[in-house]
């Protein structure tokens, strides 16, 4: 029996691990930093790899990356907050330093595979998963199939439009969900309504984050609370669209913001329900939060050469 | 080679052919209304069946109706003018009476698959087909595979909310797609508008339709102009979604409305544009409209067919 080689490559760090093939439970792993003073990402991934490298024979290796990405051919398009990333052809340079086959894919679709195969999603057909934080990703599976689209860009989630002329999102574009409902947003909006005068326990400033405003709504902060109540209507709203365009019989949801609880979900369900245009979207429907935690990415870029490494 | 028995069931009429297994050109052909002072539809459906069963041994008989239906049973949940169809087990019914197998099937759903093997939608493995006139109908089909959700209810593009708090749709929710780009929701900007005493060319009352509109349109009418301006945008502004959801490589666009060209397809395509978050998602895409006309239906179902007994 032959060892996989996953990783998962965030802006922060680099977790890799070496697992048997039918396996998730690691032979060998290893975490470094990203972004370091000597030396380029790609040389501290190759080491990572070498030094998790297991005696068995490796079969693949297999990426979570965060951004855009072409998953046919593992070139990443750009990678948050590593800028020598852009257009880098990351499966066909491990494929050449490592002489075995390589497979790169979207952080959130990734993790979506993890949770399917062996976490909160496993025995479904047809899965959304929707990660809350910094900003707002997803992934689909529909019919037992990865939603992937043309050129890999599908199940962009966070960037619908939920409110015509609404705020900027960090694409560009206004009005998206991630620009009303990601943490970044929610805490926007209490600095938004602070400036305007509104009472509250928090103080204005760019270092308010969403947690703080959790904090304060748990204390009964009205402005506190209203902020999640907001973030949460709208991503009922998107919820319902989803719902009506994918008739999924799960969704999972993963991300800081998902784990602020009742805060976030009890308006969620409540915009959800009243917006769903028919009780057959919910019935029976399960909504739910992840269960992998951290190594969802790992777990799924395992998954992802299982599927790939079958269909050879 | 055996043949297949196609279908296309619709609020006003029934169209019943008998195909060879591997092409699309008909052996008989029937039509018939729905609707008749004797006998039920189920009844007249029947005779339409056995008025084209061939000399050839039919294989399956493959139905595209309107209206949620789940496709695994065959059963209508319900169909528009058709009232006795409500929770209907069509496809037992007619398993029972023919002794083949009965594919049952959306007809947006099947006139995209129609469109994919034999129309507009060749060689493409990731589209979107929308149909635009009385609602708003739509199709997926990512990576070769046509969505259908767990309960058979996804593709509903028309239900996606546009605009929170926006006109009443059909549905009972507000808001949504068809709500303000469907023919009806042309028309009723534009009575609403000459209530508020716009001038215009055009006369208010229930029986004004889409297509007044555009004759009004063409003739240089400002409001006319308008109110298909403002349906494109709002259609630009959904499709600018749907490309970030499915990332397809051609949308494929139908129905009554889409034959308004320029009128609806500029708006359209200029908020589509300007409201897509990555050039990525419109490079090389193709907007087209559909090429089987009112055959995209009994063609949906023979390609249906062929899938369900290649899938045997």
């Amino acid at each position: 029996m032959g060892a996989i080689i996953v990783a998962d490559v965030g802006g922060t760090q680099m977790r890799v691990a070496a697992l048997p093939r039918d396996g998730i439970q690691p032979i060998k792993h290893q975490i470094a930093p990203t972004q370091a003073p000597k030396g380029s990402p790609f040389e501290r991934f190759v080491a990572l790899i070498n030094a998790v490298w297991p005696d068995e024979a490796v079969e693949a290796i297999s990426v979570a990356t965060a951004g855009p990405l072409d998953p046919k051919t593992g070139t990443i398009l750009s990678a948050p907050n590593i800028p020598e990333w852009i257009n880098f052809p990351l499966g066909e340079r491990l494929a050449e330093h490592f002489g075995v086959p390589v497979y790169v894919g979207n952080d959130a679709n990734l993790a979506l595979l993890g949770e399917w195969r062996y976490g909160a999603g496993q025995g479904h057909h047809d899965l959304i998963y929707i990660t809350i934080s910094t900003g707002i990703g997803g992934g689909v599976i529909s019919g037992d199939q990865l939603l992937l689209g043309h050129r890999g860009l599908a199940a962009e989630l966070g960037h619908i439009t939920v409110l015509p002329g609404g705020p900027l999102c960090p694409c560009g574009q206004r009005g998206h969900l991630e620009a009303i409902s990601s943490g970044p947003a929610i805490a926007r909006f209490v600095n938004e309504k602070l400036a305007e005068g509104e009472a509250s326990i928090l103080e204005p400033g760019p270092g308010l984050s969403a947690r703080d405003v959790a904090k304060a709504a748990r204390r009964g902060d009205p402005l506190a609370k209203a902020a999640y109540t907001r973030a949460g209507e709208f991503l009922g709203q998107a919820m319902a669209d989803f719902l009506h365009i994918f008739n999924p019989s799960i969704v999972i949801f993963g991300g800081g913001v998902s784990r602020s609880g009742s805060l976030i979900f009890d308006p969620l369900k409540d915009a959800l329900y009243k917006q769903v245009m028919d009780p057959g979207y919910v019935k029976n429907l399960i909504l739910t939060t992840t269960k992998l935690g951290d190594d969802a990415g790992l777990i799924g870029a395992q998954v992802q050469a299982q599927i790939r490494l079958s269909s050879l």
